[in-house]
C-alpha cells in the first residue's frame, strides 16, 4: 500500500572534485561578449571591474574541460551535498505512465535552492581576493537568500535588490536575507542612478531582473572594494551549478539508468545548464541521444520566441553585449509568481547550443504550471517553488506522452527548489485567481528592434 | 577559512526498524489515565474509540521495550531518514566554546519538521483498520502538514482544527495543507459543540491547542468511520518519534562521541521524548549520566511551574483524564510564535521522568529563544523553526557554561524544523516588536485548583 521509496546519495569521497567545463567541448563555441562602453571584446581585465577576478576568468575559459573545486568550497558543499536523486515513484503512479521519473533535490540546501552552488565560490573568490562587499539582484529571493548566507560565512557585506513585485508577492523572502544580515532594497529604487531613471520615466515600474542587475552593478562599480556577483546568465555561474548534474550522472548510476530527457526551469540557464552539461557532453563526446528541454513562462518566452541578438543583461546597459536570444533588455515581464525566470536573455552557451540544435525549449502557461506543481506536491510531499514547476509540467506532458506510446523513458528533472515563500501564489490558484499572460509578436517586436 | 562541515548519515540497510518504548524499562510506570466518562482506568477498547486500535495498544504498552516498525511505514522513512546528524562547527566557532555541538536535522523531512515521524503510521494504522476518515488539532501547523500529506499518500480524507492565532499568525501552514489536500478550520470555530460553547463564554479567545484537540476529537466520535490522530502528548506518539534518537544513537557512535546532554524543545513532549529516550534508556540499565533538558516557554511553563495533577488533554474534557503536570486545561497561553509549544499539559511519561528526577526542564523567555535563533541562523545557515530556538537557547546557554569552565561537553540538541512559515515572527524580533510574557503563581494557581 505504501508508495515505494528511493533515494540515491554519494559518499562523501565521491562528491565532484572539479567543475564540468562545456565551453571547452562546444564545436562553435558561445559568440564573444562585447565591453558595453568600448564595444571590444571583453577581457579578464575588463570583466573584473564588476566580478571577481576568478570568475572573470572562468567566464571566458573556452579550453579547461575541468575547472577544480578550491578546497574550502568543496568543504561548505558537504554541508548540504549530494544532494538526493530522487526516484518519483509516488508521481508514476498517480499518473499511471511507465516512464521512470527522477528529481534531482536542490531544495534541500539550507537555503532552499541549488543558487547556494555558486553562491559559495563567488564569495569565496571575492573574500580570496580582499573584496569586502558584495552587490547582487534577486528576483523572487532564492539567488539573494543564497549570497546573503554564502556572505555571511566568508564574512563578507552583501547588499541585494530585490525586484519589487517579487519584494511584495513574498515579503519573508527579505526576512530570511535580512536574518543573514543581508541588507535588501526593492528594486526599482532611488539608490541608484540606474534606479531613478527608470523610476521617472515609469514611475510605476514593478521592476525586473534587468533593472534589479542594473541597480546591483552599479553600486559595485561606485562602492570601494566591492565586487558584483550573479546567479544565472554568466557562463561562470552555469560552471559552478554542474555540481548538480555530475552528481546526478554518478547517482544515475546508482540507479543502474541513463536519462533519455533531462529537463529544467529557464530563467537565465543556471540549473538548467547545471542539470544538462554533464550528460550532454556525452551527446557531444560519445553519441548519445539524450534530449534537453528548457521549461521556460508562457510570457517570457525568450528561447522559443526571442530573437538571436546582441542585447544587454540589464536594463540600463552596464553589462557587456552578449550574443544570445533576449526578449530585448527593456521587455517588461508580466507578473507571474515564476519571479527568477522573469529575464529577458538567455545566457551565451546555452543561447548557442539552441541555435546548433543541441537542447530544445518549451514553453508552459502560468496556471499549468501550478496544476503540475500542487500534483506533484500531492504525490511526492514537497511543495515546489514556481519556477520548478516548470520543469514539474513538462516532465509530466513527457510521462503522459509515454503513458499513450508504452515507451519507458527515463525522464530526469532538476526540482530547483522549495515553494514555502510562494504558497500565496499557491492559495492563488487554489481559489482560482492566478492568471496566464501572453506576448503578442509585436510586443517581442517592439522590443528586440535595432537588436542585432 | 571556510567552516569545516560534517553530517553522519546511515545507510538505508541501517534505518532502525523498531522503535523504543521506555514504558517497559521504567521503573516507575506512568500513572495510569481515566476515562473522562466513567472515571475507569482506560482499556485499549475505550481508547479505540478515539484512536486507532494498534495506537490505542502502543499507548497502553508497558512490556515490550521494542514495538516493531511496519514495512510500509519504514518504507515511507525512507524517504527522507536518516535526517542528518550535524556537527555545528559553525556555531561552536560563532560561541567560541570548547564544547562539541551536534544538532539532529528533522527539518529536512518533506513537510519540514519531525511530525511526519508519526504521522505516518498513525494514519498507516487507521487505513488498516478501515478508517476512511482522520481528524486532528494542530498549532503551528507542523503536525497538521505532516498528517495532511500522511493521510494523502494512504488515501485517507483529513480535517484539521488550527489553533486560530497560529492560523493567522501564519497563515501559509494553511495552504500548504490545503495544497495535499486537507481541510483546514481555524479553532475554536463554530463547527463542533466544544466551539460554541467556548466562543460563547470566550468570544475573543484566540484558540489553544487544548481547544483544537476537544474539536478534533468530537468531530472524530460524531463522525462514521472516522478517527482521531495527535502529534504529540501521548506516549504512541512518543513512541513513533524515538526514530530520532535511535538513529541518533548510531550516529553519535559514527562521530566517535556520546551525549553528556541532550535537549528538546518541550510542547506535549513529542519531539523531546524522541530525542531523549533512547539515551534514557543508558541512563535507567546502565548507569550513564547524560542530562536531558526539556525547553520549554517562559509563558506556558508546565514542567517548571506547572502542577502534578490529574487532568484533561483538551479544554472541553473529552480525552482521558491524565496524571501529568498541568497548567490546567483551561489555562489560555499568551500569544507566543511557538505555538506548537502552546500547550497546558506533559505527557504521563515525561511528567513521570521528571518526578523521578530522570530529566530537566528549563523555561525560555521569547526574545531570547529568537535571539539564538538567528544566532544559529547565521552559524548553520537555516532559520529554524520558533519551537526549535527553544531548544537552541538551552544548548547556547549550556556550550556558553563550558566556555567557562573549559569543558569540553558533548551538547546534543534536536532541529525539530525550520521556520520558513514563521518569517512574521522573525520580522518582528529584527524590528524590536517582539514581547515576552510570564505568568504569576496567581494565574496557575487560579487553573489548577481543584485538580489533584
Amino acid at each position: 500500500m505504501a508508495i515505494k521509496q528511493k533515494r540515491y546519495f554519494l559518499p562523501e569521497n565521491e562528491l565532484p572534485t572539479q567543475w564540468y567545463n562545456i565551453q571547452a567541448d562546444m564545436v562553435n563555441k558561445p559568440g564573444t561578449m562585447l565591453d558595453p562602453v568600448t564595444r571590444e571584446p571583453v577581457t579578464v581585465e575588463s570583466l573584473s571591474r564588476l566580478l571577481s577576478v576568478e570568475s572573470s576568468r572562468q567566464e571566458l575559459n573556452m579550453t579547461d574541460r575541468w575547472i577544480d573545486i578550491p578546497e574550502p568550497v568543496q568543504e561548505m558543499y558537504k554541508y548540504y551535498r549530494s544532494t538526493p536523486l530522487v526516484r518519483a515513484y509516488g508521481l508514476e503512479k498517480t499518473l499511471g505512465t511507465p516512464a521512470h521519473i527522477y528529481f534531482k533535490n536542490e531544495s534541500v540546501s539550507p537555503v532552499g535552492s541549488h543558487k547556494l552552488n555558486s553562491a559559495i565560490p563567488q564569495a569565496y573568490y571575492c573574500k580570496m581576493e580582499g573584496v569586502t562587499n558584495v552587490t547582487t539582484e534577486t528576483g523572487a529571493g532564492q539567488w539573494g537568500t543564497a549570497l546573503a548566507y554564502a556572505s555571511k560565512v566568508f564574512g563578507l557585506e552583501s547588499a541585494v535588490y530585490q525586484v519589487k513585485v517579487s519584494y511584495e508577492q513574498k515579503p519573508y523572502r527579505r526576512s530570511v536575507m535580512q536574518v543573514f544580515g543581508s541588507q535588501v532594497t526593492p528594486s526599482p529604487s532611488m539608490s541608484t542612478r540606474a534606479g531613478k531613471d527608470i523610476l521617472t520615466q515609469f514611475p510605476n515600474h514593478q521592476g525586473s531582473l534587468g533593472t534589479a542587475i542594473s541597480e546591483a552593478v552599479e553600486l559595485a562599480l561606485t562602492t570601494p572594494n566591492c565586487k558584483y556577483t550573479l546567479g544565472s546568465v554568466m557562463s561562470h555561474v552555469s560552471l559552478h551549478q554542474t555540481i548538480i548534474g555530475l552528481e546526478a550522472e554518478k547517482q544515475m548510476e546508482m540507479a543502474g539508468e541513463y536519462p533519455d530527457i533531462v529537463i529544467g526551469c529557464f530563467g537565465g540557464g543556471s540549473n538548467f545548464s547545471g542539470i544538462s552539461f554533464p550528460f550532454m557532453r556525452h551527446n557531444i563526446l560519445s553519441g548519445k541521444k539524450t534530449r534537453f528541454i528548457a521549461a521556460e513562462p508562457q510570457s517570457c518566452p525568450k528561447l522559443t520566441r526571442g530573437k538571436f541578438c546582441y542585447d544587454f543583461g540589464d536594463e540600463t546597459g552596464y553589462t557587456p553585449l552578449m550574443p544570445m536570444f533576449s526578449l530585448g533588455h527593456n521587455f517588461k515581464p508580466a507578473n507571474i509568481h515564476a519571479g527568477g525566470l522573469r529575464y529577458h536573455g538567455a545566457g551565451v552557451i546555452v543561447s548557442q547550443l539552441l541555435k546548433d540544435g543541441l537542447m530544445e525549449a518549451a514553453d508552459v502557461a502560468q496556471i499549468d504550471t501550478f496544476k503540475a506543481g500542487i500534483e506533484f506536491a500531492k504525490a511526492e510531499g514537497i511543495v515546489p517553488a514556481p519556477e520548478s514547476c516548470h520543469a514539474i509540467a513538462v516532465a509530466i506532458a513527457e510521462a503522459n506522452r509515454c503513458k499513450e506510446t508504452g515507451e519507458e523513458k527515463v525522464i530526469l528533472f532538476n526540482l530547483t527548489g522549495h515553494g514555502l515563500m510562494d504558497m500565496a501564489a499557491y492559495d492563488k490558484y487554489l481559489s482560482g485567481d492566478l492568471n496566464n499572460f501572453t506576448i503578442s509578436d509585436e510586443d517581442i517586436e517592439k522590443n528586440t528592434t535595432g537588436l542585432e
